[in-house]
């Protein structure tokens, strides 16, 4: 570290600590950043610390917003019988790009992991089964990622919403379009053979 | 664009214009920024701030400095009377690595690139010459990068510097230590078989 000034040297640390920037894209932006129009410096900094400041959780859902309650739970046209889980709020970003979905969502903001210390209270379960109260929701469709903190926390929230009369159901897992059979694994074939359906 | 809450558009922009950063990894980030403890994110914003207000350039060679003077310029253990002239702040880091070198740089800022309307006054010559005044200066060793515009801007300085007596050197090109013959191209391997000594 000696090698920069110290202004440089926090740069590159503080740069580095984000996910998939190591030491050297973070030496490269930090110099890219110097060389920068103050201006766009500015912009920069400004937009980090504004995005902070302003976002926070849907009461509702818990998408991340800048109001109180956030566009789509604000949203008349769509359907409220049907609520979407998903694990972190760019997976509904995601999902909103298919044009194909009208009901809610709602974001756990986790996975349960025992190995992380992360149980059904760390994550944003208790919301989720006090938006049944109001008898509106008729199915939840569980879509956290197919691994085994994904299948478990899915498994986990099935078994607390069946008995309360709630239709849950999980997103298919199998080939994804475009793809190729002799490349996947077993259990992704298997599960596409499992769940396959009538044409 | 819409999917998003404006503040998270806004600094999903602003990180995508960083090089090597596109629309999906600026996602990615700002939605790690958005998760991060808030003193954490506080401190990042605030080290991009720092590091464009405090650093400039050094006074004597350019370099990227705090002070009025940077750390190599004003170490008097230096060698005052080399100078290595290289294209960016980051070219020193690399060199300062191998603790070999013990002379003084000058950082040009950019090269000679007619294409993109950079000529000898875009970058820094005229502060590389007014340094040959006081006399010291006894080689200057052209460590511009070994591309087109490299080379051109190596060859423009020399042209300068030889009739003023001063020794002007170009570092040697050749076949990286642990690299593979048969993986460089032609021009390498000729300006390494040009460039061969008896051992």
């Amino acid at each position: 570290m000696e090698y920069y000034a110290l202004p440089i040297a926090k740069l590159i640390e503080q740069l580095s600590k984000l996910p998939g920037i190591g030491k050297k894209t973070a030496q490269r932006l930090a110099f890219y950043i110097l060389e920068m129009d103050p201006l766009e410096v500015e912009k920069l900094a400004l937009s980090i610390k504004e995005a902070k400041e302003k976002i926070h959780y849907c009461k509702i859902c818990c998408n991340l917003t800048e109001s109180d309650i956030c566009h789509i739970c604000s949203d008349d046209k769509r359907d409220k019988s049907i609520i979407c889980v998903v694990e972190g709020a760019k997976d509904i970003v995601a999902m909103e790009k298919t044009k194909e979905y009208k009901g809610l969502y709602h974001v756990l903001h986790g996975v349960i992991s025992p190995m992380d210390n992360i149980g059904p209270n760390e994550i944003k379960v208790k919301e989720l089964l006090n938006r049944r109260q109001n008898g509106q929701v008729k199915e939840v469709i569980l879509a956290t990622n197919p691994t085994v903190e994904g299948e478990a926390t899915a498994l986990y929230i099935s078994k607390l919403l069946k008995p309360l009369g709630v239709k849950t159901t999980r997103i298919a897992h199998g080939i994804p379009v475009g793809g190729d059979l002799e490349y996947f694994d077993e259990v992704t074939l298997s599960k596409a053979m499992e769940n396959r359906r009538e044409i």
